[in-house]
């Protein structure tokens, strides 16, 4: 019996209106308590919601902040050229600065900064429509991108797998169906019986709240565990895949993701389980040589100290936050793109997969 | 610059009294935001304490164990002696019911069963207080046990050493110093400079409440990490040993601990990092043959859904919840016991170590 999905209620973004119009996002930091939409109509607004992680994943983050861009373009709109090309590079460099790890932010800024230098022709007015017309597109494709990764990803996972995940790779972190979580569903389309093992991914409990709420929202079959369960889990033989998305992937094929994503790996190497990373093009950083040289953030101690406003931790306790780790190449069995499937996961495959191109 | 050492503000568990008396120990679910002690004066009391992780680690439960036999008693002592007997069978099963994986909750209530056999001329008053002094040496065995690992275990950490703990093997666990923190105790004590990395200790986080309470009190350096931290602190070279206590030990030397613990291991044999477990003689099981014969209790889907009375996950959402895992001997670098470190960790070498009488 084929599992009934249902759709999730609301997208997680969706631009509202033309060009003076706003951002409206699921605040996620309030899931799976409330379910509430915000509207966003500044590009500090969008700043806060990135760093509080109100939207977040990298697919998502990188079509909000170009949305953001045409929010700081309002005001002028109406005057010269040279003002909204200044505007332009003024918002991107300061979006910029929400996060520091996920590439796919910096990507969809170039983009945006780019169709100012492609179109030297346009008026402000018209300039300004090209700009929610690039955001549109970034928007567009990445729908288009989730469904190719769930479409490449889902022959890699057999009728019956026990897949774990880490943290939300899903449809809260990008604007279409996810990329992890893309590639289960389009499985679970395919009539294939899965059943997902969901780490709860501490500090902020992403798996625990966003991935368990996408889940349950579609009626696929899934069990939370504890981070520190999962090398239990499959101990007992009950996963036959890891699958989980990316924050920024270096040209070898390091992957920078939710902290714990690393730890898994070696998990899932300990027991030969494949492991597999979904991520778009636009995920990957071929500036840079391998992980060593990915920015890793690190979030503040409250998070770690004072869980959801509860203190867990005596007085002048100290903590480490950092919000991502680094899997090396040799421990992805594959990466999972919305141009095709990488493996041997190795800088001359990522080169190949991906296009010259780039 | 030797580290100066606070002790303790009160025993983690202390008789009050004589046969009449009753069992003073501290609330642990309520560290580090709330220092209450309470009294227990029925077994049934502590085997709600037991149960409800208000008093926890597997030594402190056989202590907290054998002292609530003595309080099952207090209505028994100026009857005839079959009514002790009786009483001593009865509240002794009865306790056994609190906890599966803890042998030396077992061990404990064995030694009271004991008593009685080894004892046939006492009268029945004579018997009640026979067994408060059992319940005491219990107690008393298990302070000189914790410094005897301490001993032991301190000539494995080198200056400098960053020490990786998981869980609450400290003095909280034990009448004590601990097991595995008693090792870094000992190893503060010779004037060794330590820093010691907490994992926090999903679900219950006896690691951000107990051990960190604990190494703050005596000042020793430590940083809290989320347990999916682990592995990315490891990578970066910060842990140079890990040490856990244990719940039950196999004759081959398998050893069940926290949830947790056996991702560690496999983190730690990844990193070449030597892995210790610490624990007292009376944490070996030696009818088991290996791991696989230890249960593992499964608590409450709602320590991982409700954290702390905070709904995380959205309704209608399993969850797994084991509260331990068990690591195989082959990733456990050498035991530390009160009798002297075993290692390579075997059958043989356990026998040889404790000794062929048990």
């Amino acid at each position: 019996m084929a599992v009934k999905e249902r759709k999730s209620v609301a997208p997680t973004l969706a631009w509202v209106g033309e060009v003076d119009g706003h951002l409206r996002i699921i605040d996620q930091t309030l899931l799976p308590a409330q379910f509430r939409e915000i509207d966003l109509a500044e590009p500090e607004q969008v700043w806060e919601a990135i760093r509080a992680l109100r939207v977040r994943g990298a697919p998502a983050i990188g079509v909000a902040a170009a949305y953001g861009v045409v929010l700081g373009l309002s005001d002028v709109a109406t005057k010269d050229r040279s003002a909204v090309e200044r505007r332009v590079a003024k918002v991107a460099d300061y979006l910029a600065t929400s996060r520091p790890t996920a590439v796919n932010l910096f990507w969809a800024l170039d983009r945006m900064r780019n169709v100012v230098a492609a179109h030297p022709q346009l008026s402000a007015s018209e300039l300004v429509a090209r700009m929610l017309e690039e955001a549109r597109q970034i928007e567009q494709e990445d729908c288009e991108m989730c469904a190719a990764i769930g479409r490449h990803g889902a022959e890699l996972l057999a009728d019956g797998t026990g897949v774990l995940t880490h943290c939300n790779a899903g449809s809260l972190a990008t604007a279409g169906d996810g990329t992890a979580l893309s590639v289960i569903y389009a499985a679970v389309r395919q009539g294939k019986q899965l059943h997902v093992f969901v780490d709860e991914t501490r500090p902020l409990l992403q798996g625990a709240r966003l991935t368990s709420w996408e889940l349950t929202q579609r009626g696929i079959p899934a069990t939370l565990l504890c981070d520190s369960a999962a090398g239990w889990i499959m101990y007992e033989g009950r996963v036959q895949a890891v699958i989980t998305g990316a924050d920024r992937i270096a040209a070898n094929g390091d992957a920078a993701n939710k902290i714990g994503t690393y730890s898994v790996a070696v998990l899932a190497k300990e027991h030969k389980i494949p492991f597999y990373v979904a991520a778009p093009s636009s995920t990957f950083d071929l500036d840079l040589p391998d992980g060593n040289a990915i920015p890793i953030e690190e979030r503040p101690e409250s998070e770690v100290t004072e869980p959801f406003d509860r203190v867990t931790a005596p007085e002048g306790m100290r903590a480490r936050n950092p919000a991502f780790d680094v899997t090396p190449a040799a421990l992805i069995t594959c990466l999972i793109t919305e141009k095709g499937l990488i493996r041997p996961v190795n800088a001359a495959n990522v080169r190949k997969v991906l296009g010259a191109a780039k």
